[in-house]
């Protein structure tokens, strides 16, 4: 009798620890989304600014365009899945910021490449010679659509994804990267990994475009899993085009919370195809692996970037801790635990959160820091970057029904 | 009479510190040297290992192009300059260096732009959309000319130095970066700076050519100066093309580093030209305002990025210590104190090359670390890399006769 309710208190502890996350995730969320609604509107010209100091200024007026995909898309997504952030205003930003994109975002249209950074005004700066500007692009696109029905946005999102699609799979001359005799062909994890998120996103509760999508989405998977080498025991971030470990610190580069973000779209992905086999295999290679290994056990907290080796990468910003791999690995550790009920999973839950919410919030001004060095104390103060998105990103995406509100 | 023996003692001693200083200076010469000449020679292919581990050991077989071409130029330099290094090995080294630029540095020949990086039987990998790569194999190829007198060598040098200079006063289109419509035209300081070194490099002791590039000595010191902004307030990076600072966090970039470097670069351009009035200036725009914004008066050491407003620069590793901001330091105020004989600039040189000597020197496998955090701890424990050069680097083009054995 004791054994069982000793039992009861554990489930009913646990029950209360899982509510009181909840409750902290959602008082961040709405503090998040206040910090941006508060400094980043453009009113003039539309669009976002996305380098915001500590306490919200614009500190430079470019516009990064993976930055305006992802607050499109942020809004978007609010709006649509949370009750308490149906507000007019957001929808109305949301609207502001995708007509930006539409009018600006594409270099010289009507072809679909992206810059990666535009003026005030729309200009362009900067290109990158990747696929994510576009997959951006099309995720905020895809998602205006979904809470206005207006279908110019799905159309653009839809082509986008067409566009993303051949050069992946078939020419990628488009991208504008040049061919050179030295230059390994090697596949980075982030291009399968946006891939499969972008079929996911495309393919919510629309069965025509998820089966049209069915055959890219286990093309994605299996792409992704051939990251993993070396007898099973270290996800690699780059493989040749046969899926073979490459040579030097391209081949050996590991980045933990690219691993962990691909796991939570595989297991997404493993949980919609009901494949129990593959849950697990992505719960045990992508999620506790990377996670063993990318820990600091010293400070806390994910490395930015490792060598399979163990040698010393040669990117000066390895051993900082960014906020985003955490955002990852809450999600990934949290939808796991949703999957599987393993305990294991939700402890874990528990470690990256409690660092995550110690070391990234700022309670001051609101929003999190994005950037610690590697003992934890804050290395940049900006809210808002080049690559610096809305803190507790992922979470905006909600992993599992416990999430909603 | 006491007063006079006072001043005398004084000298005495500080003639004893600056010789205890050379004494230094050599041995870490000696060792750093030795360091390279052990691991960093390929035997099969030509050329070097650019990617040494803490001990020597190659962790990736990649040629940096930037890094053959500074190794030629410094075998050949200590070989012409320095009677304890006119070894053999050190000039067929720099010759095998050589002959392995001029067979495979260049990505198309004839056309002159050359790679990034190439792998290790000389096939390119990448290619920057700058000059700096010409450059570096520029003064290669120059060097090799002295010591050896064979003209072929200083043929390429003068060939690639018509074509920078055509890249940066005439058309750029060659470098290949594209025009976009929101690009501010910028001059980076680091261009104007280079190809000042260059005519130094090849106007020595050649009339003829200094004085085809007097001109070009002339328009590249003005250039630098125009990074001289707010009211002889600060150095700027980048400036308009019309000398004027641009907005945002581009034209508020600072990197202490290359302000110091340009320092000595002009301070050189200036004494040969015997004008007091710019070698005032510099010493007060490029040496002493750089190192009292720059310098970290918590940790000491020179910061690797600024903001010339004092906000947070967006690069991850601003506030690391780099090794080569600190031998650029090193010169500037040693070339200043030989040219003017302030003590304040010798004092400077103290404490820069205290800190350089305790933080950066590896007494354990020689040669000296590259990158530390802003606390003074190793952040990357590799001797060479994509960018680490020998340390004591730019000790090697000594700036006194003082330095010379």
């Amino acid at each position: 009798m004791s054994g069982g309710l000793g039992v009861w208190q554990d489930m009913e502890k646990e029950r209360e620890t899982l509510q009181a996350w909840k409750e902290r995730v959602e008082q961040e969320l709405d503090r998040v989304v206040a910090f941006w609604m508060e400094h980043s509107h453009d009113q003039e010209h539309g669009g976002f600014f996305t380098c915001l100091g500590r306490d919200g200024r614009v500190y430079d007026d470019l516009k990064y365009v993976w930055l305006q995909g992802r607050q499109v898309w942020m809004y978007c997504h609010l709006y649509r899945k949370f009750e308490r952030f149906r507000r007019p205003e957001l929808l109305d930003s949301a609207k502001a910021g995708g007509e930006f994109l539409l009018r600006y975002a594409r270099v010289a249209p009507p072809e679909k490449k992206c810059a990666f950074v535009l003026t005030r005004d729309g200009r362009p700066v900067k290109v990158q010679r990747t696929i994510f500007s576009e997959c951006f692009y099309t995720m905020a696109m895809n998602e205006l659509w979904r809470v206005t029905g207006e279908a110019r946005y799905q159309d653009e999102a839809v082509e986008m994804m067409d566009q993303i699609v051949r050069w992946v799979r078939e020419d990628p001359s488009g991208l504008g990267r040049p061919q050179l005799p030295g230059a390994l062909a090697s596949e980075p994890m982030a291009v399968p990994m946006m891939l499969l998120n972008l079929v996911e996103q495309l393919g919510e509760s629309d069965e025509e475009l998820a089966g049209n999508y069915a055959e890219l989405a286990d093309w994605c998977a299996q792409r992704i899993l051939r990251h993993v080498q070396r007898d099973g025991q270290a996800v690699l971030e780059n493989v040749s085009e046969g899926g073979e470990e490459l040579s030097g610190c391209l081949g050996r580069h590991q980045n933990p919370g690219h691993a962990l973000e691909a796991g939570w779209f595989l297991l997404r992905h493993a949980i919609r195809k009901g494949d129990p086999e593959l849950r697990a295999h992505v719960v045990d290679k992508f999620l506790l692996l990377p996670f063993r290994s990318g820990w600091d056990p010293d400070h806390g907290g994910l490395f930015y970037f490792q060598d399979a080796d163990g040698l010393c990468p040669t990117q000066l910003e390895w051993a900082m801790k960014l906020w985003w791999p955490h955002s990852e690995a809450m999600i990934a550790f949290l939808m796991g635990y949703s999957d599987s009920g393993d305990p294991t999973l939700l402890r874990l839950f528990y470690q990256v959160a409690e660092y995550t919410f110690r070391q990234f919030r700022d309670p001051e001004y609101g929003e999190w820091f994005g950037y610690l060095n590697r003992e934890g104390t804050v290395a940049l103060t900006i809210k808002g970057g080049p690559f610096k998105a809305p803190g507790l990103t992922a979470f905006y995406c909600p992993p599992s029904r416990s999430q909603r509100t």
